[in-house]
C-alpha cells in the first residue's frame, strides 16, 4: 500500500466560528514508537473539536493542532513497537487529534478492530463516547446491575451511549433532554424516564422515581446549577461524576450532604490520559461494549454524516438541535 | 456479678453550656440482642457530644439520650446474642451514645478486646478516634504507603491517631494546628512538617513540601473557606475526606479542578452507620491499629481526666486549648 507525502487535512485558521475550519494539504504523518498510520474512512465530530475551534480548549501538548479525536479506517503503516496488527486492519480509535484528515497517528493501545456489522461512521462514532462512559460511568462511578443512573444529555453522543450501556448492563436509566422529541428517544434507547428539562426539574423528578432514595450515579457534563441538584438528587453513597461544565464550574453547594450521605463526587477528562491509560480503557471497551454494538443490542446513534471538506458545515450541526452523534467521512 | 437496677449517668438538663451537664440517677440499662453490659471504667469526651450538649445534634433515633460516644470497662452481662465476649473481659467499645455513666451498653461487634499492655483511660479514649481515622483515611481515602497525607485539627484526638497511623503505615504526614507548641506535639507524632494555621497559608505549605505536585490523601473537619484550599492541594487522584464541618459546610468551589485533576471528594460521619458496618470497622482496628497501641509505637494521646460527675468542668476544657483526649473515669 502507498502512502502520500501529503494529504488534505482540516487545519484551524484562527479562532471562532466554524468558517474557522479551512481544508488544507500537510504532510501524511509517520509512524513512530507504538503509532499506527490509518487511512481515515471516518472521522467522529465532538465537543472539544468545537472548544478547540473557539480556542477555548488548546491541544495538549504534543497532541496534532488538526482537530479530530477519534477515527475508523483501515492501517496502512505500523511504527516498530506497534505489535498487535498489521497492514490492512480495520481499525477504530481514539486519537490524540488529528482525526479531520485523510491519515491520522493512533496508539496502537487506543485501537479497537472494527466487527463485520459496524459501519466504518458507526466505528468512528464510537470511541470518545463508549470511552468516555465506560471509564466514567461503571469504572469511576461504580455502576452496577439494579442501580438508578442519572444522564444528562441524553441525546448527545455520550448520552446515547450511556443510556444504552447502562441499561445493557442492569441499570434503571432517568435521561434529560431539551425537547419531548428527544425525550422520546431516550426513552427508545432504554431509558425508564425521560425529563424535559425545560418543563421539568429533574431533582423532583428523580425523587418522584426513586421512592425518594436518589440515584446511585450521576452522569454530568452541565455543572452550574446542577451541581447542587445533583447532590440532592443522589442516593447514600452516591457517586456524581462530571466530564464537563457547559453551564459552568464555580459553584455554591452545601457540603454536609456529602458527608451525610457518603457522597463521592469526582470527575475526569479523557483527552490528557496517558497512552497506557487509554489502553487499559480501550481493551474494557473492546471486550465488554463493542460486542453489544456488534450484535445489535446498543446501537451508535448517528445525527449526520458530512464529507471531510464539509467540516465547517458539520460544526454548525452541532449547535442546531441534533440526536447522536456528527461524522465526517472521507 | 451483681448488677444493680439504676446508677448514676450524666444527664443533659435543657442545652446551652457545660452546666447543663449533670448527674443524674437513672435505671441501668438491659443488654437485649447483641449487646454487651459494660460496667464502665472510663469514657471519652468527644466534640459531637459538645454539640449534642449545645442542642445541635440530637441523638438518632433508638440512641441513648445520655452522652458519650466511646467506653472501655468489664463486661458485666450479655444479651442472648452477643455470642464472642463473657461476662468478665475487658473491652473498649464504640457505643450509642450512654458513655457518660457507670454502665453502658454496646453491640458486641463493636467492643474490642483491651489488651493488657493498653489502660482503661487509653482505651476509652481509643475508638471514635481510630475508627474514624481508619475508616475515612484507609478505607475511604484509600492512603497508601508512600503517600503523602495532610490532616488538619493535628492535636486533637482523631488528629493524633491520624499523625501516627499514617505515619506507621508509611505515608508522609503533614498536619496543621493552632500553636507553635501543638505543632512541636504533631512533629513529636511523626508529621514531617506542622503547620501553624495561625501564621501560615497550608495550601503554600503543602505546594513547597511535595515539589508542587500535591497531597494524596486530605482528612478535614473544618470545611468552610478550608474546603478550595484542599481542593487546591491535592495531587492528581486525590482524595479530600470530610467528616465535619466547623467553619461551614456551604462553600464556594471550582469543580474543573476536581475534574482536570481526577479528584474524589467526600465525608462520611460515623455515629449513624448501622451496627454492622460499624462491626466491619472494629474488626479493622482491632487487627491493624490496635496492636501498634499495645506495643508502644502508636499513642492515645491524654489531655486530662475527670471524675464522671465532674463532666461539666470536661466539657469545659474541651473548648480550652488541649492536646489529645479528654476522659471521664468512674
Amino acid at each position: 500500500m502507498t502512502v502520500p507525502q501529503s494529504m488534505t487535512a482540516i487545519a484551524i485558521v484562527g479562532k471562532g466560528g466554524p468558517e474557522v475550519l479551512q481544508p488544507a494539504t500537510v504532510p501524511v504523518p509517520v509512524a513512530e514508537g507504538s503509532d499506527v498510520l490509518i487511512k481515515v474512512a471516518a472521522a467522529g465530530v465532538n465537543r472539544p473539536d468545537v472548544m478547540q475551534r473557539l480556542g477555548l480548549y488548546p491541544a495538549p501538548k504534543g497532541h496534532s493542532e488538526i482537530p479530530g479525536l477519534e477515527v475508523a479506517g483501515e492501517i496502512v503503516a505500523l511504527g516498530p513497537d506497534a505489535h498487535r496488527f498489521k497492514v490492512g486492519d480495520r481499525v477504530m480509535a481514539l486519537v490524540n487529534g488529528g482525526g479531520y484528515a485523510e491519515y491520522c497517528l493512533a496508539d496502537a493501545g487506543s485501537c479497537i478492530p472494527v466487527h463485520a456489522g459496524i459501519s466504518m461512521v458507526e466505528a468512528a462514532a464510537l470511541p470518545e463516547g463508549f470511552f468516555t462512559v465506560w471509564h466514567n460511568v461503571f469504572e469511576r462511578g461504580g455502576l452496577e446491575p439494579g442501580n438508578w443512573f442519572l444522564v444528562h444529555g441524553g441525546t448527545s453522543g455520550i448520552g446515547t451511549a450511556a443510556i444504552q450501556l447502562a441499561t445493557a448492563f442492569g441499570a434503571k436509566v432517568i435521561a434529560t433532554a431539551g425537547s419531548q422529541e428527544k425525550c422520546a428517544v431516550c426513552r427508545e434507547l432504554g431509558a425508564v424516564r425521560a425529563v424535559d428539562y425545560k418543563t421539568e426539574d429533574f431533582a423532583e423528578v428523580v425523587k418522584a422515581e426513586t421512592g425518594g432514595r436518589g440515584v446511585n450515579v450521576i452522569l454530568d457534563m452541565i455543572g452550574g446549577d446542577y451541581v447542587e441538584r445533583n447532590i440532592r438528587s443522589l442516593a447514600d453513597d452516591g457517586r456524581l461524576v462530571n466530564i464537563a461544565f457547559q453551564g459552568g464550574s464555580k459553584v455554591t453547594i452545601d457540603m454536609m450532604r456529602i458527608m451525610l450521605k457518603r457522597l463521592t463526587v469526582t470527575g475526569s477528562t479523557l483527552r490528557i490520559r496517558p497512552a497506557d491509560v487509554k489502553a487499559a480503557i480501550a481493551r474494557q471497551v473492546e471486550e465488554k461494549a463493542v460486542p453489544l454494538v456488534a450484535d445489535g443490542r446498543v446501537k451508535v446513534i448517528i445525527d449526520h454524516t458530512f464529507p471531510l471538506a464539509e467540516a465547517a458545515t458539520a460544526h454548525e450541526r452541532m449547535d442546531e438541535a441534533h440526536i447522536g452523534k456528527i461524522v465526517l467521512t472521507v
